[in-house]
């Protein structure tokens, strides 16, 4: 009798939220570089214009507002927001096909992007809150500039404890103290997240296999 | 302002079970010893007989027969059985002292206990169910002595058969082929479980400073 093929898995939405200045960025970076080949950065559409520095198919999917309304009505895309007058979605393929070959895919999303992808793919969704170390750090980090009035530093606080208040609605919490060591909380997430037994969509053939 | 004190967490119980013959003794060892200080082996009440290699209070409490009806009639334990007459239990108590000190409990138990601690202690409870990689090398490890008969063996796959039926009630599967692999897994488990939100207990408080 040959060993059975190895366990088959779906892949693993990891969706990343926290308030501007936790350090969110960097440490997405950090997990895509550990974990390049294997895990992805969700790439969205837009219709807002493309930037100088921006690359389509690899900071968005740049497309018009008629593109970006049938996509809408198809049900093409998992979930999807205006901001300032522009339309950014994620869309449903793309994840799909990363995650049944196996590949794991990252969002930075807010929380309300979160509750969307929540409604339509709640199985495959790992959410994890990223809160900073203290008020003061926090304080620090939203500050970019000397010239930054008090009012516009309390704008970005107010704004911070507004995305904080949702913090109870994630799976797994981190606290940004050290980017080394949140990056490694992270991977550990994703790594164990990697063998919850509902996302072993052959385990059952495997046990059966070893039953002989 | 002071920085918030850190979040405080509840500590994880990690059951792991498997079939005989799937190398989970090995694995616990190497876990524990990564983990020492953090992490330890919960220590069974029993009725039987001491064994001369036995220590008290470290490979067992052995108590008798009064005692633990006692314990049970207490509700001081989180899950009892019986095996070949003697009596098994795990003592409530040591279990919610380590939990309450933010130290993690590990539990070597099968299916039939893991069903119990589940309706005692759902929350805290995390389940990992360890897989023999094939057919071949299960029954490798479990022909013990070159005398063994063929009969002695079937009926010991038989029963490792009936174990492995109970995977499905366990929340992540990890296959056994290399056993530093199969730690990593583990451990990245028990890590990621860690920060989960249920078990942060007081990240309400955390959140609250940090909004100033």
């Amino acid at each position: 009798m040959s060993p059975p093929p190895p366990i088959r898995r779906r892949g693993v939405m990891l969706v990343l939220s926290s308030p501007s200045g936790a350090g969110k960025t960097t440490l997405s970076r950090l997990l895509l570089e550990r974990e390049a080949g294997r895990l992805e950065m969700s790439v969205s559409v837009t219709t807002r214009a493309r930037r100088p520095s921006e690359m389509d198919g690899r900071d968005y999917h740049f497309i018009d507002l008629a593109r970006f309304d049938q996509m809408v009505q198809r049900g093409e895309l998992l979930e999807w927001a205006e901001v300032f007058g522009n339309r950014y979605g994620t869309p449903r393929d793309a994840v799909e096909g990363a995650l049944t070959a196996e590949r794991d895919v990252l969002f930075d999303i807010d929380w309300q992007g979160t509750q969307q992808l929540a409604r339509s793919a709640r199985r495959d969704l790992v959410s994890v809150f990223i809160l900073p170390p203290s008020y003061e750090e926090l304080r620090r980090r939203l500050t970019t500039r000397a010239q930054d009035s008090a009012e516009v530093i309390d704008g970005r606080m107010a704004k911070a404890a507004d995305e904080m208040s949702h913090y109870d609605e994630y799976d797994y919490i981190v606290v940004n103290k050290d980017v080394q060591e949140s990056v490694d909380q992270v991977h550990a997430i994703l790594k164990a997240e990697r063998s919850r037994r509902e996302r072993l969509v052959t385990v059952p053939a495997f046990v059966a296999a070893l039953k002989g």
